[in-house]
């Protein structure tokens, strides 16, 4: 099966869950002063942030494993859903940081829960680049699929960075934040390549 | 009419209905204990995971099919919109189904409306398949139309329990959310082919 | 320019205003007879059912007008964005009809919204409709310019009945919504040929 | 990298924007006076229409640019996706103008973080303008690269309205929102030409 509606849908969840991020910028309640009711809000922006680029972080990479892909199966598809599924809930652990990471006795669930998330999106991420590589007649070509999985061999350390993360949401939430950015910034740079199309 | 756009429109509601679901799952009120209240919010995480794996293997099947089709007709364009009409509707009995299924009074109402939902979509699905099936120039080939047609009598399986579903409700609520999981997990197998290209 | 981004563009737009229809349904407050509180909402399920039909039917017709285009220019592409406007208000109204037809005070303001909203998609249409047949370069064919026009001249026909509508909003807001509904389903007859592509 | 998918997923958070803003067009309660609290809620339609038309007009320049783009590669992805960033921001500022104008000490915080966040679109768009125009891999054609560039000398414009419409959030908010409506009315003007295809 051609790979070009895999895209579609594809892209139709990676830009709705980050569009939906903006719902979690609540407009302060009336009375108030707005200015510093805005800028109280700053937890808010920051996960907006986080969580924004690294949806568009993953999704430069799934375009540029599909981009290689020809052929999709049905446990392709499967995989590609639960990736789907994971990237859809980005938006409750976002909503859950902007609330409580300020929060004393919250901060902590809150983290954790955001780096479960991060943590199933790369379990789902990987398992659809094994699926691939491994598997001579989705890239269509055994060569470069083994190249593929070759460049690709650092992927997994989301795999390691997130449980950090995690372990750290325990000590201090806001460094656990920050190795969750960081770790996108990681995904950002070119480890699988771009098709020279 | 070329169905491409079909897939597009359709891709974008099956999209889109997946991702809304995460709204459903509410960051819980500030002065609670975070992490319980987390835990406590359980059923809402089973019934996000239950519709979005439906609706990502209603998503395969869909386009499993639409993937045979060379020609979409008016017919076949409103049978369509009927089904996405119908999946669209799905965060609403999953939100009931997140919010009600522990609760005594509630849980048979709302997987009474979860299995209606379901009902809805396995008679508008049914309606586009045997359309198209049925009619050699959706598919442009008769000989393949009654192939799918074979291949697929399976299919109305779901109009069966998802009504054992509705009745289960009444009596015990939660085996009624593991048939539809189930029910979901039936339409993953490899019913209809999908082409080889 | 190639129509194909435009309809991608458009294509999300209408899938996403037929699919936030559905936050509208809100789930009953705890402590309430949910059986009874779901039937109550009676009011939100026929809005949502007129509405979701009102664009797909409007999608389709959307269709298979931009089968006919070949270049789409500035002009064009604005007035598509203001029909795509009318659109994305299609919840409003909608949730407003639910809410309010059975009030006594708020019907005929509700009915008189929905109908507004209506009238502006009617005229949004009919303006990237006029365009498109009146201009040889859109279609590419000035033969095929003017059969189109001549076959879609019962287009204009919403303009009449939803003012109709709008009318009836003041004496029997029911009856309101049901011209509305019947103007959906003319809409829905065979007005503009599909390509036999 | 063909750049068909940086347009899909960039169509899909565009028109989701879009769409969202409806969600800021709230029910009024009930018990009021419906029709005289619709005419109350003019700020949010005026607010709906200047951000709706706006988000339509970045979309129709985007469209114009990326059709002269032959090569997506990553710098350009990720300047695509802080510009997609920029755009998902809309719903929010959208809604605190809409809440706030009226407001005695709101309307200034309310239109500076509009202009701010229109700026930031800007400044986003520059940099795909001006990274794909400067970049003779991109367009494909050093001498159509140079010529667009030429084109949308204009272009930076943005970046002086906008700045000039935050200076007057602080004396004449409404004054704001006009300059911002004007500055979109000034994007809608033909500066980049559309591919003669």
């Amino acid at each position: 099966m051609r790979t070009s509606r895999v895209e579609a849908f594809s892209d139709g969840v990676f830009g709705i869950a980050g569009t939906l991020l903006v719902l979690e910028l609540r407009v302060p309640e009336d009375g108030t002063d707005l200015g510093r009711a805005l800028i109280a809000l700053w937890p808010a922006y920051a996960a907006y942030l986080v969580s924004f680029l690294t949806i568009g972080i993953i999704w430069v990479n799934h375009h540029a494993l599909l981009e290689h892909c020809r052929h999709a199966d049905r446990p392709f598809l499967y995989l590609n859903v639960l990736l789907l599924m994971s990237v859809a809930i980005v938006p409750f652990p976002t909503a859950l940081v902007g609330h409580y990471i300020l929060s004393e006795h919250g901060a902590t669930a809150a983290l954790l829960v955001y780096g479960l998330g991060a943590l199933l999106i790369a379990i789902a991420f990987s398992g659809v680049f094994f699926y691939a590589t491994g598997n001579a007649r989705v890239i269509g070509d055994a060569a470069e699929a083994r190249r593929l999985r070759q460049d690709g061999r650092l992927f997994p350390i989301g795999l390691v960075s997130y449980s950090l993360g995690i372990a750290l949401a325990f000590f201090e939430p806001k460094a656990s934040l920050a190795v969750y950015a960081l770790t996108a910034a990681f995904y950002a740079l070119p480890i699988l390549p771009l098709p020279r199309r």
